[in-house]
Formats: structure tokens, sequence, C-alpha cells
């Protein structure tokens, strides 16, 4: 909104009509926020069902109802990484929108597509929000999806200085932070927070058809988070793999040689087991390059860090109205409870809440929940 | 408690005097776990001070103090896998008590080495509780921590029947479920479902330290939750991979096949990706079967699968009392929240808390929240 226009009054960073193109989850998620910010949205999926969930969610119009007068401020792409360069090609040929953005998750290969088309690079402005959920469909959208989270901007060097400033202005109202990089930066990037990764817990999730249900049994929750995301869509996800194919195979190949080295020296170990110079280095430089690597990711929310909150652990009945209790004894204590995760223990009559709060808040709360006849383990 | 003694009354499964050899986090958790069930418990420690917390904290008395009138029904030693044949030994060798067992997620090597050292293997059943903790020590110790977990027990087949019997009334006593197999099976179990996913943890997040910090910026929950056990000791954990060497360089030689058959497919697309002839066939294949995998995982807590909870989204404004208010709201309505997780927006007044309950409390406390003024979202 501070922003002028320098390329006359029709070009401007507020938002008051948004067009966006894919009523899935990102694109629903999206739709909400503005609406939420009173942005006149209009929405359009070639499945009449998805449109239709999402605009009785209060995600928007459907585009076909809406009375045309004139091009839409910003056109939201949320559509799959292969057909974003042609709907692009296809809407600014028709004038949908002053500028354009997408929200796919790999970039060059949609940027090089779009330029061989033949689209206007000035209103385009491709975009990457850091946010999803494991369900798709506009009925696993949220308004909130993005709060807090980064969200990507990769504008080339022939983008409209305004153009990008609509998309930044779109980021803002979603809660996000907006983040411009190059497309190759971008694409790099995500091949090694996101796209190896997920390879990755693919393999040892593959593993695990080689196992018997006893040894299922003994799954843990290691294992469990590791594999995570392997249980997503095969399907999208080839594609996002296939659509930034060199940066993903460049870390894959490194976790390979990595997980190898590491298997010669455990097998070359169990085969001279008896003789102190079989060296376990590799082991122990792997696993120490690992918890320096996992010490490298910022905190939950993007760059903003959380508070370090300390962790109270109480032991709660398992029976309706127990968390209400435990919740009001919090608030009659005048504690903010930051966080909660619940430990349930099924066919037993007790469960833990783990309360988080800000340390300094421990000790009075430990105490007010313990006269209210709470089991209360602080330290534990 | 069931099976009578069969040599005699001094040997039964009714646990009156445990002695844990070991007060750290799983130690001082099983004496927490017996201490409940009026179990008299003497400690042990070589660190002064871990004993001294274990004991404050309830778990039982200091081996020292206790007058020791007669061996204890059961000792469990709660030591790393390289010194447990020596402390078995020797426990042994005083008399300390009439069975014994220990904790470690290694069993192949250890029942050798105590083979080797002469160990009374009628009176020795080895044991591996599959609960955890990525904090270490008696502070972190808990009661349950075991509770609804799986408790592996692998006795050779030397072991007196009594001694298993008395094993798995401490797995029972501890809300465990006690699950027998011999103790190969077990060690290629845990190379599968934890010690070699460990590494691919590892090999995930020690990538990170090739990425710049604006990378680490657009790190999601994924990575996060693929590289969480990387955060590890490594010195723990070399000692534990070094310990099932053969059968954790199996499971990470044919992972580092499966990464490297994948870099190598979209190598060879990016080189030809004009080409329609080039086959991303290892790519897809790799997907499906990790979902596969992913899908083998029994329910969180072992082999009991938890119902298949819905999900209501309620947006909490961030300020003391909003949770307690929001708890007791859905007491009033008659409705168990199940679990709960809470969406922080660092810098913003809101959040949202997402409530678990069976779905057939979905429209009922969907209603009743937004009577009472919530924003709820059923279904998003």
């Amino acid at each position: 909104m501070n922003a002028k226009a320098c390329t006359g009054e029709e070009r401007r960073t507020e938002l008051r009509r948004v067009m966006v193109i894919g009523a899935g989850l990102i694109g629903t998620s999206i739709a909400l926020a503005l609406r939420a910010h009173e942005v006149d949205v209009t929405l359009t999926d070639p499945d009449p069902a998805s449109l239709r969930l999402a605009c009785d969610l209060g995600a928007g119009r459907p585009l076909e109802e809406a009375a045309q007068v004139a091009p839409a401020d910003l056109a939201v792409i949320a559509a799959p990484p292969a057909i974003i360069p042609r709907v692009l090609r296809d809407a600014q040929d028709r004038g949908l929108a002053q500028v354009y953005t997408d929200v796919a998750s790999v970039k060059v290969s949609v940027l090089r597509e779009a330029q061989r088309l033949g689209c206007d690079m000035a209103t385009f402005v491709p975009g990457h929000p850091m946010g999803g959920r494991e369900k798709h469909g506009p009925g696993a959208a949220r308004a909130d999806l993005f709060l807090g989270r980064s969200w990507a901007l990769c504008p080339t060097g022939k983008a409209d200085p305004v153009s990008v400033a609509v998309v930044t202005e779109l980021a803002r109202l979603c809660g996000a932070d907006p983040l411009v990089l190059d497309g190759a930066a971008h694409d790099q990037a995500v091949a090694l927070v996101s796209h190896a990764p997920h390879v990755a817990s693919s393999a040892v999730a593959a593993r695990l058809l080689g196992g018997d249900q006893v040894a299922l049994t003994l799954a843990g929750q290691g294992v469990r988070d590791v594999t995570r995301v392997a249980g997503g869509d095969p399907g999208m996800w080839e594609e996002i793999l296939t659509h930034n194919a060199a940066p993903v195979a460049r870390v894959l190949a490194e976790m390979a040689a990595d997980l190898a080295a590491t298997a010669e020296a455990l097998r070359t170990h169990t085969a001279h087991s008896n003789e102190a110079t079989v060296s376990l280095e590799p082991v122990r430089d792997l696993l120490e390059r690992g918890r320096s690597g996992h010490g490298r990711i910022p905190g939950k929310h993007g760059t903003v860090r959380r508070p370090e909150y300390a962790v109270i652990p109480v032991v709660i009945p398992d029976e309706p109205g127990a968390l209400g209790r435990l919740f009001a004894a919090a608030a009659t204590a005048g504690v903010n409870i930051e966080d909660v995760r619940i430990e349930h223990s099924p066919g037993l009559p007790l469960g833990v809440a783990e309360l988080y709060v800000l340390p300094e808040a421990v000790n009075s709360l430990a105490e007010a929940l313990t006269d209210d006849g709470w089991s209360v383990h602080p330290g534990a």
C-alpha cells in the first residue's frame, strides 16, 4: 500500500480485486486469506465440484458469475507446474489481470517455458508460499495456511517493480514473509530443504516393505517422523521432482554417497570386528555433520525463532472435561499455555499433557496445578 | 502374577524388590513406573549426581543405603551396550538378583559377549523397551515413558521360563506390550525401523551444511520432521550403530542404491529433457514404494491403532485463558478432546487450535463452539 503506481493509476499495490486460478488447497487458502481482508476474489477451477466447495467456504465468487468489467489487480495461478506457462499465456492473452503470479514449488522450468511461450515477463512474478498440508483440495484450505511462513518471489530482470510490489502485497496479506531470490537459487534451496528430503523419506519408507509385521511393531516415533512426508501423493511429487531434476539429483547423489560410505564402514567393521584398526570415522563424521546441519534449521515459522519454552508434563484422566479443567486451572494462575502435546495411552485411563509455557511461568503454574490436585512433573 | 514358581518360592513373577543399575532416562523411568506399583526399588549409577537426582524424583533408594538382606527379584541393567555384559557378569558374581535384564537397543552383540564372559544365561532375559525421548538423564524420566509401547524380550534357548515371566511382568508393570522374539530378528527389525532411518536422517541433515541462510529460511515442516532424530547424540548413536553393524549396513546399502538410482534417473532426464524416451520409472517406483512402506507402520502406540479422529480447527486469541475457555466450552458440550495441536503465529494475536475428536462428535462440538462465539472451521 506504500509503493505508488509508476505506470498509471490502474497499477497499484493495494489489492482490491484478485483472481485465483485453481481452487485447490493453496489457491483456496490464498483466497480465504484475501477475503479476510475484504479483497474481492473471483475463482476458477477445471473441476466444478472443487470450485463450488471453495466458493461455499467463502473463498470468493466463481469467475463465470462475476461481471468482469476490468482486469483484476492480480491473477494467482495455483496449478501444477507443467500447465502454469500455458495458463499464464492464455490469461495474459485474455487480459484477465494486470499482474500474474504462481505458487509452484519449482521456478526455473516454469520461467523457461513461460519465456518460450512468449509470456509477458514484465507482469509475471513467480511465487512460492512455503506452506502446505498433507491433505489436498479446497476442503483442507485455511486462511492462515501461510501465517508466519516464508513466501519466495522470483522475478526475472524483466519484471516491472510494480508487479513485484503487487505480489509482495499478496504475500503480506496472507501473513507471510516475502523473500525475493533468484529462480535458480530458489530451486537449489528447495531441492535441499524439501525435494531431496522427500525422496530420502521415501527411501526409508520403501525399506519397510521388507520387514515383517513384528519388525513394524517395533516402530517408534523416530521412523514415523522420518517417513511422514513419504505418505504424500506420488504423482504430485514425481512432477515436482522432474521439474527440479538437476538440483535434486545433485543432492540425492551426495546423500547416496554418504549412506554408501557409512554402510561400507559398518560392513568392514563387522568383517574385522576383532581388529581395532578398522576406522569408524565415516560413521561418526556423518552423525556429527547431521547434528550440525539439523542445528541450522531456523525456528518453526521461517526466520522467527520461537522463545525457548519450558515443558510441564501433567497426568490427565482420559475423560470429558479433563483438559478443560486443566486449562481453566492454568488460566486461574494467569499463565498462558503456549503449546500443548498430548500423549494418550490406549486401554489405560491416563494420558500426559505436556504444557509449553514461558520459563518464568513454570514455578507458579506447577504450584497452582499441584494445589488444584493435578499430578504435575516439572523438570521431568 | 499368574505363573507359579517352578524352582522354589524365591522365584516368582510378582515383583517386590527390583534393582535398577544405571539411573539415566530409561533406568529412572522404569524405576518410577515400578514405584507407582509399590515395588521396592534400589538404584545405582556411576555418577553420584544422577543417582541423587533419580532418588530425589522418587525413583527409589540408593543401593548403598539399602540393607541388602537378599537378592532382588530382578536387576535391570540400564547401561550402554558395550558395558552390559561386564556389568551383568559382575552382578551375577555378587548374586545381586535372581533374574537379570537389560534395555539396550541391540541384542546379538550383547548376548554373544555375555556368553563369552560366562554369564548365566538361565537368569538373563535381554529386553528392549521401545520408548525414549530426545532428552537424556534422570531429569527427563517419566513413569509413563513406556505406556502402550512394545517391549521386546529376547531370551536365548537357555533362559529359564520363570526368568522370562519375571521380565514380562516388568514390561507389564511399565504399561508396555511384551513381545518375545529372537535376538537376531530383533536386531534386523530395529536396523530397519530405527537405526538405518536415523542414519538417513543424518544424511539429509548433513546436506543442510551446504545451503546458505536463505535456503534454510525456506525449510518447512517436512525437512524438520525428516531430520528431527539427526539432532540426537552422535556418540550414543555411533555405539548403537557399531553394535548392530551388519543389519544396519544392509539396509543403508539398499537405501543408497535407491537414492543413487533416483539421482541417475533425474540426471538423465535433465540431460535428455527433450526426449520422451527417458524413463522416470525409478523415480515413480520409489515414491510408490515409499508410500506403501509408510502405510505399513502401525498406529502410534505399538500395535494399537488409534481411531481415525476428525479435526476441528478453531481460531484462538493468543492470551491467557483462551485455551481454558475453549476446553471448558468443549466439556460443556460433553465432548472429549482426544488430541490438540496449536499453531501459533508470531507477531500476530491469533493462533489455531486443531481439536481432534471422534468423528461422531464433530457436529455437536462445532455447533456448541460456534454458539459460544468461537471461529470454528470443521472440514477445513
